[in-house]
């Protein structure tokens, strides 16, 4: 069906709804190159600031989906269950999790995206383990699920195309922040992987993408519709970002503490969060007679599959892990409670250390991040280390100290006003 | 300065008003092709959605002439006048203006344009007289000033380069319909001309970009501000264009008409509105003691000066023009007043009899066009001639005829609804 790009964007500049057909075209024309960059970036603008309704959106995203191919995993014999997390500091949860769910009886068939901006990547952080390999064709894959239980790897370039290319110009456009095109990007990707069950973590607060828990509701129920339109059984978890998750933000540093977890021990918070979202998945996959993922936590079954997988994709799971060759110390400034502790300095200082990157074709340094040794809530005696600062090239120190000037503060008493853990949880 | 294209498109996006830095460097940027074609359709369309305010406006046309030549007329002996329409059908008034207000003692520098859509251009009716160029170096201008008192050509590429590659983008974009960058394209445009007064006349109606008073008051209004801003005496009249202008419609057709008025005849409302336009172009520029515009139609002087400035550019003034090979006629369906004869519907028919022209790179026919016999107001007997519409391809008549339907009203009894020739005058 051929349809005028220009009557396309003007359709949702005036504030008109777009057809099925008008979407799918334009989509596809997109992909294709039959509609110029120009005209794209257009649409996007107008898309962002008039919005789309849950219909569009739906059409929106299977138009993307449509654009690739769709994975398959109905061969398998245990169902699937896959997490994605909108982003933020210190966010390991998949390295301990995906092991830890396959432990407990499901498939975990994750594709995973790299770093941008202060928060960090899961495939940035497994590529600090030695000899690992994030990219996998879909037969290595299958087999990777099928020796370990759970695989984490790169998406391949046949995913929803459509997705890449619209991510790629809403980068240079100012079109990110639109809640039915980050909904739309993030579920085609998750809708085209196949999985037959899917939890989201939608970060709020200062590290997170979303800022406020309204818009990370709004985001959260978007995706979520969205998932269970197409047939997948999605519900979301809204959770704290205002501070940074665990005591270690780095790629390598974020892979020891998520070892610590498949040990049994490891930071509360990580420890808390793992636990709650291993039920929700196993539950949401509807495995019959599922492991306690507490058990699997304590009994070595989740490390078990953990060194399976990192073994399945090349990496030693034995291996020491790489370690920077500069460290610095903040100290804490005064006696008292520390009552705040902001995730987006600590992401930003971690980022200029090296852990992240500003442009998609950076490399990333293994080494490099913050290690905590105090969280909100805890006392600190003046003096005492409060972040230890990690670099390979010790002229990194000094911007990443001045952007944690300000980003903590410490009280006489008092108690510090985080956001629960665990904010709330949005199902169909 | 360096400035993020991102940031720039952030800031207009999310309502913020632009520094007059960002706007010098954004449209630089782009011209220099250093800020993408995509990122620029993306700050288009939040200007379009978001606005610009007026010091916003003034800033982003100043920079639009910063980057190209500016003209300069102060070198010549009398004050120079201009006059913009913003498009309608039959509006040949330039033709007989621009010789009109020369013969009464004001020089007249006139850029003008070619048609796009269903409105005709200046330039395309001019060429339809046999050896006349559009095309002239300053130097040439100059000299036709000189010799004619008036030059009537096409804009050199040096003038406001960023105008004509914004508006190129504008054109596949979705972005045409913004009053902030309609008014900054057309004044930068006048602006780098050097023009020392303009009048501006802004079309209402069906026919017109503006469909109604309010949205015409605006663009006039923002038009008006820029030109005072810039040192120009600017002031604009809002004009009809529910109905056609005259009785011809077509480039080779129109310029007969205006060479009728040239002689002294015409149509009264293309008479009235000449006139008019040039006392106001007479008063803005500060002309000392003008020749009376009625006078100069009727003494002759007016047609001296057209002949002039026809030879002068190539043109033959006395070769007669083409005609079209085949004509057909609309007759009065029914005995009565003609109350609405929609000018829309009759710019659509000549445009498909091949007046316009759909894209830029098209050619456009000297002789297809129409022709009105009669006017709103007027009585009809059925089966007298309304209309005659010419073409050299007799296919295309059953198109134009299409539009045409519908596009007319005759009642047994009836004053029509019309607005008034010059409805508003708007001015410092």
């Amino acid at each position: 069906m051929g349809f005028d790009a220009i009557e396309v964007i003007v359709t949702k500049r005036d504030g008109g709804e777009l057809s099925t057909a008008q979407i799918d075209w334009v989509v596809d024309a997109y992909t294709r190159g039959a509609v110029a960059e120009e005209q794209m970036a257009a649409l996007l603008m107008a898309i962002l600031l008039n919005g789309m309704n849950r219909r569009e959106i739906a059409d929106w995203t299977k138009a993307m989906i449509r654009t690739g191919e769709r994975m398959d995993w109905s061969a398998l014999d245990r169902p699937t269950a896959d997490k994605h997390s909108t982003g933020g500091v210190g966010d390991k949860i998949t390295l301990p999790l995906a092991p830890l769910v396959a432990a407990c009886g499901a498939y975990v068939p994750q594709l995973s995206g790299r770093g941008l901006g202060h928060t960090g990547g899961t495939l940035d952080k497994l590529e600090s383990i030695p000899g690992w390999r994030a990219t996998l064709s879909q037969e290595e894959m299958l087999q990777v699920i099928r020796t370990a239980g759970a695989v984490v790897c790169a998406a391949g370039a046949g995913l929803a195309p459509a997705d890449r290319k619209i991510y790629a110009l809403r980068d240079v456009t100012g079109t990110v922040e639109s809640i039915p095109l980050i909904a739309s990007s993030i579920m085609s990707k998750k809708i085209a992987e196949g999985t037959g069950s899917l939890v989201l973590d939608v970060k709020v607060g200062s590290g997170a993408f979303m800022k406020d828990v309204a818009s990370a509701r709004e985001l959260a129920r978007t995706m979520v519709d969205l998932g269970l339109d197409a047939g997948v059984r999605t519900v979301a978890l809204l959770t704290a970002m205002d501070r940074p998750l665990g005591r270690a933000v780095g790629n390598a540093l974020e892979v020891a503490e998520a070892v610590e977890v498949l040990a049994g021990g490891g930071p509360s918070d990580v420890v808390e969060l793992t636990v709650r979202l291993a039920r929700e998945m196993l539950e949401a996959a509807q495995v019959p007679n599922p492991k306690d993922p507490e058990q699997a936590l304590k009994d070595g079954s989740a490390m078990d599959v953990w060194r399976r997988m990192i073994r399945a994709q090349g990496g030693d799971p034995d291996a020491p892990l790489p370690e920077a060759n500069e460290v610095t110390v903040v100290s804490a400034p005064a006696t008292g409670v520390l009552t705040r502790l902001d995730a987006y300095a600590v992401g930003v200082a971690a980022w200029r250390l090296g852990a992240g990157r500003a442009r998609k074709e950076d490399p990333v340094s293994a080494t490099a991040g913050v290690t905590l040794h105090a969280k909100p809530g805890d006392r600190v005696t003046r003096g005492q280390p409060l972040l230890t600062l990690h670099a390979d090239d010790p002229a990194r120190f000094e911007r990443a100290l001045q952007v944690l000037e300000g980003a903590y503060t410490i009280e006489e008493n008092g108690t510090p006003d985080l956001l629960p853990l665990v904010i709330e949880r949005i199902a169909g």
